[in-house]
C-alpha cells in the first residue's frame, strides 16, 4: 500500500485505496464468475484458498487504519452533505469503512472459504437432492452469518437478519419489509384466487416443444444484444443457476441455462441477467473501484433485471417484435406459435415449486417463505435441521403446493451456501421499484410500449441509465426512487402491472 | 500478512508466507488464461490493473523484510544442504527473495500492466500485419527487460540476456547457450541437406483434408485424455497462441487451436500443451505454493511438452493406436488414411515461416533466431524498428525462407509482447532434456514405444512422475537430468532421434 502516500489529497488518496479494494473485488468477481461456469471439479479446494485470501486483502484495505485516517480528513475538508460524486464516494465509504472494522479478517476470510467449498457441495447435495450431504455445510454458514451479525450489531428492536441485510439493501430492516410484505401477500392472494377460479388459461404451446439447446442458445444471445446487452464489454454462458457476475463495468459475464422444452424460461433467465449486466454496463467507467462507480443496492439492481424480464420480455408488444425470430432460429419447430400464442406462453400463472420458473403472480410468494425462514434461522427459532419440513409446510400454506423432494425444495438456490441470509427480500423490493419505474418511464416516455413491438428498446435503456445507472452509489436507493419517479415506493403500481395483465388473459 | 506470526517455526512461518506469494501466483495464472480465452475485448484494460496489482502484491511477499528475517532464521536453523524438501524450499526461497529485492514494486507494477496491454496490442497488430501498432509497445517492453536486467545484474563477462534468462531456467548463460546452438545449428544443417536432397518425401495426406472444428477438437480431447491429462482438474479450450495456463496441479488449464485442415497441427499442439499441463498436474499439491510445488525450469517443462508431442505423438507406433479413432471422429473424411500415412504427414520436413507449426528438424532454428535476436535487442546491438529487417535476414540465412510479411514474421509469437526475452532457448533446452530423459525411460521400460501402438502410455507418464514431475524444484535442472538419465545433457540423443527418424522417412 505505499501508492496513496503519493498522491496530493487526502481525497485523491482515499481513493486510490478505494480503487484498490475495488480491484480486488473485482478479481474476486471473475474467480466466483470462473468457479462456475468453467473450473474443473478439481480446482474447488484451491479456489475457496484464493478466494478467502482475496476478501481478507480486501477487507484489510476497507478497515484500514489509513483508510479510517483517509476519511477523517476528508469529513474536515469536504461537504460530505453536498450533492457531488466526491462526497457521496466519503460518505459511501465511511459507511464501509465502519462496517469493515466490526468483522475480524479471520472471520472474513473463514467466511469466504466456507461459502466456496459449500456452493460445491450445495450443487452436489441438490443434484442428489440429499439435504443431510448439504446440512453441516448450511449449520455453519448459518453460525458464521450469525457472528457476522453479532459483530456488526443492530439497532434496538431490531434482529440478527437486520445487520446481514444492510449488506445487500441499505437501511432495510425486517419490520420495515414485513410491514410492506404482508400486506402484498394478501392482495397477492386476491388475484391468485380470482385466476385460479378464472375459466380462461393462457396457452403454454410454445413452453410444450422441445429446442435444440445451441439454438436456445443462438436466440437468447440476439435478444439479449437487441435489448442492449454490448457483447464487446461482456459473455454469455451457462450455468446451473443463472447468475450476472464478473469483474466491472466493461466486463460483465452473464450466465443462463437450458431445458429441453421452456425456451421461454431460457430467455427469461438471460433477458433477466442481461437486466443486471446492463446496469453494471452503464455504471461509469471514470467511477470504477470507487462507490459512484458500483451498483446502489440489490433491490434497485433486481429493478433493472426485473424490468427487462416481465416489463419488455413478457409483454405482448415485446412478442409482437419476437415472435417472428422464433422462426429464424427454431425453423419449422415453432410453426403455429404468434404472437399471441408466444405472449401467453410466457405468462401462464400456476404456483409451482421453483421460484426461478415461477410466474410474475407467484413469484413474491416464493420471496416472503424464503424471508420468513432466513429470518427464524438468524434467529435461533429454527433449528437448520427443520428447514426441509418448515419449508414444505410453507411452500402448502403459500402456494398450495406439495415438496416431493429437497431438490425442488429447500436445495433450489444458491444463496445460503453463498451465506447469502438478507439477501431474497431484494427481489421483491425489485419487483417494486421496478413496476414504479417502468410506470415513471412509461409517462416520460409516450409510445415507449408500441415501440418493444418495433425491437425499440433503446429509450428505456437510455432511460434508465440516465435515472439510475449512471448514478452508481451517488444516491441512496429511497432518493432514487424519488428523484426517478417523484413518489416514494410504493406497491401499487406493481399491483396495478399485475392485475391489469392477467385479469384480461384470464377472462377477468 | 497477520497469519504468519501465529505459526510455530520460522520455517512454518516461511511457507505461510510463500503459500500466500504462491496463492497470489496462482490468482495471476487464471487472470492471464482468462484474458487469453474468455475475456471481452472491453475488459482489457482492467484486466491490465488486476494483473499489475496481483503482481505487486506478490512481489511485496516474496521481497518482504519479513521473508528476508524468516530466511536468515531458517538458515541457521536448516541444513541447507541436505536432500530434503525443507532444505529445498529455504533455499529456492532465498534465490526468489534476493532476486526480487532488487526489483523495484513500481517496475514489477509496470512491467505487468505494460505487458497485459502489450499482449492486445500484438493481437491486434498480428491480425492486421501491422508491425508499426506494436512498435511502440515492443520498444516499452524491450527498455522494460532492460531496466530489469540493470536491477538483477549478470555476472563478470555475462550480458543482460544472463539476468532475464534466470528467470526461466536457472544457470543459463548466452555463452553457455551458444557453446551448445552453434554445433546444434551445423549438424541440424547437414541434416536438413540431406534431407533437401533426398528424392522421397513423407505424404502431407492427412493434413490436406478439411475436418470440421467440433470434430477436430473432440479428437483432440480424446487423445489428451488418453495420454494423462486428466479432465478432472484441467480443461482445453482455443485461443490464438496455444499455452498453458491456469492456477495450480488440480486446475490446469490447455489452449489449442485449429485450422481449417492441418489436424495433425491441432493435434500437435494439443498433446505438446498437454504434456506441459501433465506435468502441472504431476506436481504434489501437498507442496503447492512452495517451491518443491512448482516446475523447476522452461527447459524441463518444455522437455515434457516436447516428449508427448514428438516422442509420442509423432511415432509411428502411436498413429497404429490413433490413425483407427480418425474414423470415429472424421468419418468418411479421413478414408484411406492408413497409420503409415498419418504418421508421414505428422512428419513432413519443410523448412517454413512459423515456428508452432515447424516440424522436429527444423523447429531448433526458429529457436536460434530468436535467442540472436532478443539477445541483440537487449545489448542494444539492434534498435526494435529494425526488428522486421534482422528476422527477415536471418530467416533467409537459416532457414532459406522469405519471409512475405510481419504477421508470418516477427509478429508470428506472444512472448515478447509479454515481456519474456530469455525465454525462447529453453524451447530448445527442453528438445535436448526431452530425448534424453526418453532414451533414459526406454532403457528402463522394454516395449515402452511397443505400448504406444495399444494405447499404453501410463508407464511413460509414471516414468515421468516418479523422475521428474514429483520433484518440483527440488533438484536443478542439471542434477534432475543427472538422476533421471545418469548423464550431464548432451546433443547426441537429439541428434540420434531426428537422424534415426527423418533418415528412413527420406530413404536415406
Amino acid at each position: 500500500m505505499s501508492t496513496p502516500s503519493q498522491a496530493a489529497t487526502s481525497y485523491d488518496r482515499l481513493l486510490v485505496l478505494s480503487r484498490e479494494a475495488g480491484l480486488l473485488g473485482s478479481v474476486e468477481g471473475l474467480l466466483g464468475w470462473d468457479q462456475e461456469t468453467m473450473m474443473p471439479p478439481g480446482g474447488g479446494e484451491h479456489r475457496a484458498r484464493q478466494l478467502a485470501l482475496i476478501a481478507r486483502l480486501k477487507h484489510e484495505r476497507l478497515a484500514s487504519h489509513d483508510m479510517g485516517a483517509l476519511l477523517t480528513a476528508c469529513e474536515e475538508e469536504i461537504d460530505t452533505a453536498a450533492d457531488t460524486p466526491e462526497a457521496a464516494n466519503v460518505r459511501a465509504l465511511r459507511h464501509d469503512h465502519d462496517r469493515a472494522v466490526r468483522l475480524p479478517a479471520s472471520l472474513v476470510e473463514e467466511i469466504a472459504a466456507t461459502a466456496s467449498t459449500a456452493q460445491h457441495e450445495w450443487a452436489a447435495a441438490r443434484a442428489a437432492s440429499d439435504f443431510a450431504r448439504f446440512l453441516p455445510w448450511l449449520e455453519k454458514t448459518v453460525d458464521l452469518c450469525r457472528q457476522k451479525a453479532a459483530c456488526y450489531g443492530w439497532p434496538e428492536g431490531g434482529e440478527p437478519w437486520d445487520a446481514l441485510a444492510e449488506d445487500y439493501e441499505p437501511g432495510c430492516t425486517a419490520a420495515a419489509v414485513s410491514a410492506v410484505f404482508v400486506p402484498l401477500r394478501d392482495r397477492l392472494r386476491a388475484l391468485l384466487e380470482e385466476v385460479a377460479g378464472a375459466t380462461t388459461r393462457p396457452s403454454g404451446q410454445l413452453d410444450a416443444i422441445e429446442l435444440p439447446e445451441a439454438a436456445q442458445m443462438a436466440f437468447c444471445r440476439e435478444i439479449a444484444g437487441a435489448i442492449g446487452f454490448d457483447f464487446t464489454r461482456g459473455r454469455l454462458d451457462t450455468s446451473t443457476h443463472p447468475f450476472c457476475g464478473g469483474s466491472h463495468c466493461d466486463d460483465v459475464r452473464l450466465t443462463t441455462r437450458f431445458h429441453s422444452a421452456m425456451v421461454t424460461d431460457a430467455l427469461s433467465s438471460t433477458m433477466h441477467e442481461a437486466g443486471h449486466g446492463m446496469y453494471e454496463q452503464g455504471l461509469l467507467y471514470e467511477h470504477v473501484g470507487t462507490p459512484c462507480g458500483e451498483s446502489v443496492s440489490l433491490g434497485i439492481h433486481e429493478s433493472q433485471s426485473r424490468m427487462w424480464e416481465n416489463q419488455v420480455g413478457r409483454s405482448a408488444a415485446f412478442w409482437r417484435w419476437a415472435a417472428p425470430q422464433l422462426k429464424t432460429h427454431f425453423g419449422s419447430a415453432t410453426e403455429g406459435i404468434d404472437a399471441h400464442r408466444a405472449y401467453e406462453s410466457a405468462n401462464r400463472v400456476a404456483p409451482g415449486l421453483i421460484r426461478v420458473e415461477a410466474d410474475e403472480a407467484t413469484y413474491n410468494m416464493h420471496v416472503m417463505i424464503r424471508f420468513e425462514l432466513e429470518r427464524a434461522l438468524l434467529k435461533g427459532d429454527l433449528p437448520v435441521a427443520g428447514l426441509p419440513e418448515a419449508w414444505n409446510a410453507m411452500y402448502r400454506e403459500y402456494l398450495g403446493v406439495e415438496v416431493p423432494d429437497d431438490r425442488r425444495g429447500c436445495l433450489q438456490d444458491i444463496h445460503w451456501s453463498m451465506g447469502a441470509l438478507g439477501y431474497f427480500p431484494t427481489y421483491t423490493l425489485g419487483n417494486l421499484y421496478c413496476a414504479q419505474f417502468f410506470e415513471a418511464a412509461c409517462g416520460a416516455l409516450p409510445g415507449l410500449v408500441e415501440g418493444f413491438a418495433e425491437g425499440r428498446f433503446s429509450p428505456l435503456l437510455d432511460w434508465l441509465r440516465e435515472n439510475i445507472h449512471r448514478h452508481g452509489r451517488r444516491y441512496s436507493p429511497a432518493q432514487l426512487c424519488e428523484r426517478a419517479t417523484g413518489q416514494p415506493l410504493s406497491a401499487d403500481p406493481l399491483m396495478r402491472h399485475l392485475e391489469g395483465k392477467f385479469r384480461p388473459l384470464h377472462g377477468i
